[in-house]
């Protein structure tokens, strides 16, 4: 990689600057005014979606401009070396190699000498074979009971990957098959996993502990407490731990050893890699609670969907390329049109993870503020990313994007087709009106925030009031339908575009060093609770909570 | 009302100003290094609430001017009003009333000559007698099944509001009853409830509509849906028609016509009132879902916790007075520090929807930019406002807030007892630790942020992607237990802060104009959609929506 020196120092940056104060001034709709052809000039499909990138607020120019810094930041070289499995991951010196875990098995990708092609089908066949006994109702747990219910514990993308997916698939369970439950329980405090152990059998009940070091003190607590409910009701003599352990507990961990110090079994040990950073492990071994819900056929589904954008990535020109164009709208926003917030709004309900998976997804990604080389950064990297179902948020914060003060782009994301499927056909019927309704919706909405009060006639003029300034730009973002397939390229567009933007930064998307510390305060922390010693050394606001804490205990 | 002028035409205002051109440049360390006593000095006690402001980035002189602004905007004169019930709400021309509901049955509120508590409580009264019938199993289908099973159908404020509540209090479930299971489907693509509808037991299940206008296009759709369902299944003969809807379907709304035109029988309608906005509605008959999880007697709980913080809203000093103070936290980091951005952190699992809640809240209340004399206004009103389970956002999005570009305020809410009721002694223990580690978490990320790098003693100077800036202010906000007494005044703490923000901004926080025109623009959009017919007075973006989406159903 040859050093670029920082990337707002080059003229492609400074040209863009230069042409952002005069598009600030200017209003989607006149944009509109000016082409009849914008939807067909800035839109692309591949993988099964449909871009529409003509909302955004800009022009021809403007993109070839954008197109010009992507080539400048060498963004096609960085596609390259991340695909190569290059150590892209710098501060880790490591590859980030998610792309690897949907390659298809007769692919080759040598790393450094080996090919690891053969390592990920090797857990791929591992996960099919439990999976398998799973839905065979073969499992059984220590009295001879099939298992029932799998609760996954695991935190951040030990959870948000497998929580998004298996609820957007659900409709994708296979038939005839022994029902497995899956359930998530991410929370420290135990809140979610004490209700689980309300409502579920200890016999016919297994956890999955799935933590990339095997260390996450959210997930282990859990553990803990899981462990000590299922021998409370399962253990009699001593041999049963044992049986119980086996029959309980799959780990899932890039740590082999540390799962059996915990207690894991060998043969239920699903491994994964240093070189798959956990916002990016959902392909792998962190998604067996989408298999153990789908089946490994639409498992294996989802990672060609995700393998058809990969390929794209790698080959399709800069300015044809779905992950390049999102990130460079990113760009254009937040770094010189002044937008600092990002709304991902989904049009189906069964996307209802599908925010929270990105705020990890790009906020931790590229919420950083130095560079490769160690030099802080000018700009502005990620922007303030949230959102919620649509229709739902149309009822609870669009009134903010409508006629708030603050500039916000949004994603508007939905199937074209649903409910093909649905066996009776009046209830058929009324989900597919159900389904048109939601893409009116979702077409209006996109429609009224660029438009403004111009994206209806008036009878005359409106109050104040009810009025609309229009002018947020927004993206949306269509699937044919929403299958493993599509859903596996649609996760794939955002992890490329948060690469791109990442290169174009110059910051690393693969390391997440600003949660490190948070560890070891909260240790410390913790000690000075618990022992109610050295809180002097704290700060005065700390140790205000702290003994507020302490009288609270106190008064019992 | 005096007529007070442009907010940031006042002394108060530029005066701030001024002063914050200083603090930009005064690091929160530093603030805590001028003062030992800055803890006892910025926090406040009520109502089971305690609220510690001495990580916001203010001095003693900072605060006296932001509550100088506040007597300038003359906010104790408009608190009178709105618990007055003056017609705050000045574009619909009515008052905002939602402190009413919960008013204690012997108090009197003569609003335009007529006292409106007995109607209030009448209500309640209605709601006792459903609770009960239910929870003794007494209320059955119509086939002499008991209920078993409640949707609850409602979007927006019939939705957020009983979801948030009825989750967070789970644990205060009375036992010794017949069982009711609430559930929630509130969009309006049908996702949710198809999936009821696949599980659930047409005999033995019953939905609540809940819309104040009883128009809600999200909520009819997903009614009548269910209403075919219960029909297809129960139905035989004519008279069974009139038995499913008197023993399957609640209303609750504030236009008594349309649920008797829906079909909503009259014993089964429960009325809420024009004065109660939407998102501020679970105090009343839309709380219906969380009475029936609870039990009447701590919903009632829940409205007295609320009614202490109206009180203390209503007598505490300006200088005293919480919602005041979280009002002005915000106001100064919004408006003088340009921090656009807050983030609503609970340490608590059992809080899962409380910031969901909010954004609605705050959002739907204050994303306004007109004044009430139809000004636009000239600075920032509402920021964007997202949030998690903070132990959950610690592996999601705090990389941002802690390495990221964007500065953002915080809010840290944790109980400071928990799990003091578990029966078994061992999972007491094991449930109790949890606790406390996660209040060690919230304590540790707060001072965190607030410190950065010098929150740890270094063993050497650390490379820089491992360095943290700190400096993001934060709110931590103490209840002595999560009750349903605590619940209820911190929701209204919320309610009122965005009231005083409100009033400082001069906007209407009780209309939402924002969200009209999208409902008339959907409309004539499902038109196009459903008839292919008008496409051509659309803009280029929507029509080739449109038409990908005519294309994609002909493949068919």
């Amino acid at each position: 990689m040859t050093s670029r020196g920082p990337i707002d120092r080059h003229a492609a940056w400074q040209s863009l600057s230069a042409h952002a104060d005069a598009m600030r001034e200017v209003h989607l709709k006149e944009l509109f005014s000016e082409s009849d052809e914008r939807h067909g000039h800035f839109s692309r499909r591949a993988a099964g979606l449909m871009l529409d990138l003509s909302k955004q607020r800009w022009r021809d120019d403007t993109l070839d401009k954008l197109l010009e810094l992507a080539r400048v930041a060498q963004v096609p070289e960085a596609i390259k070396r991340l695909l190569a499995g290059e150590r892209v991951n710098r501060s880790e010196d490591r590859p980030a190699l998610h792309t690897a875990l949907r390659l298809p098995a007769d692919a080759c990708l040598e790393v450094e000498g080996e090919d690891i092609v053969p390592a990920v089908h090797r857990t791929l066949d591992h996960m099919a074979t439990m999976v398998e006994k799973f839905l065979a109702g073969q499992w059984r747990g220590a009295t001879g009971k099939a298992i029932t219910d799998v609760v996954n514990l695991g935190v951040g993308g030990s959870d948000l990957g497998p929580l998004m997916v298996t609820h957007a698939l659900a409709d994708y369970r296979p038939r005839d098959v022994h029902r497995v439950e899956v359930h998530f329980a991410s929370t420290m405090d135990g809140s979610q996993l004490a209700d689980y152990l309300d409502r579920l059998n200890p016999e016919t009940t297994l956890f999955v502990l799935s933590s990339k070091s095997f260390t996450t003190i959210d997930t282990l607590s859990n553990a803990r407490t899981a462990k000590d409910w299922l021998m409370g009701h399962l253990v009699d003599g001593d041999g049963d731990h044992d049986l119980v352990m086996r029959q309980h507990f799959i780990g899932v961990s890039a740590s082999p050893e540390k799962m059996s110090e915990w207690g894991i079994s060998n043969a239920n040990q699903l491994e994964f890699w240093e070189w798959v950073g956990g916002r990016y492990s959902l392909w792998g071994a962190i998604g067996l609670p989408i298999a153990l819900t789908v089946g490994m056929d639409n498992f294996r589904a989802l990672l060609d969907g995700a393998h058809a954008m990969d390929r794209h990535f790698a080959s399709a020109e800069l300015a044809d390329n779905l992950p390049v164009l999102l990130a460079l709208a990113g760009i254009w926003n937040v770094n010189f049109l002044d937008i600092r917030a990002h709304s991902i709004l989904p049009y189906d309900g069964r996307l209802e993870y599908f925010a929270s998976y990105l705020e990890q997804l790009e906020m931790e990604s590229n919420g950083k503020s130095v560079t490769n080389d160690g030099e802080k950064v000018r700009y502005s990297t990620c922007p303030v990313l949230w959102g919620q179902l649509g229709p739902n948020a149309q009822h609870a914060f669009y009134q903010l994007l409508h006629q708030g003060t603050q500039a916000v782009e949004c994603d508007f994301i939905a199937p074209m087709r649903r409910y093909d499927r649905v066996e009776d056909e009046a209830t058929r019927k009324h989900l597919k009106s159900q389904h048109r309704l939601t893409l009116a919706n979702c077409f209006a909405q996109s429609r009224l925030l660029m438009l403004g009060d111009e994206a209806i006639d008036d009878d005359g003029p409106r109050p104040s009031h009810k009025r609309y300034h229009g002018n947020q730009p927004s993206t949306t973002l269509l699937l044919d339908r929403l299958t493993p397939e599509t859903l596996g390229a649609l996760v794939a567009l955002y992890e490329h575009k948060v690469f791109v933007q990442a290169t174009i930064w110059d910051i690393n998307p693969f390391d997440q060093w600003g949660v490190e510390l948070g560890k070891k305060i909260a240790t410390q922390t913790e000690q000075i609770l618990a022992s109610r010693e050295g809180i002097d050394a704290l700060d005065a606001s700390s140790r205000g909570l702290i003994e507020a804490v302490w009288n609270a205990e106190g008064v019992g």
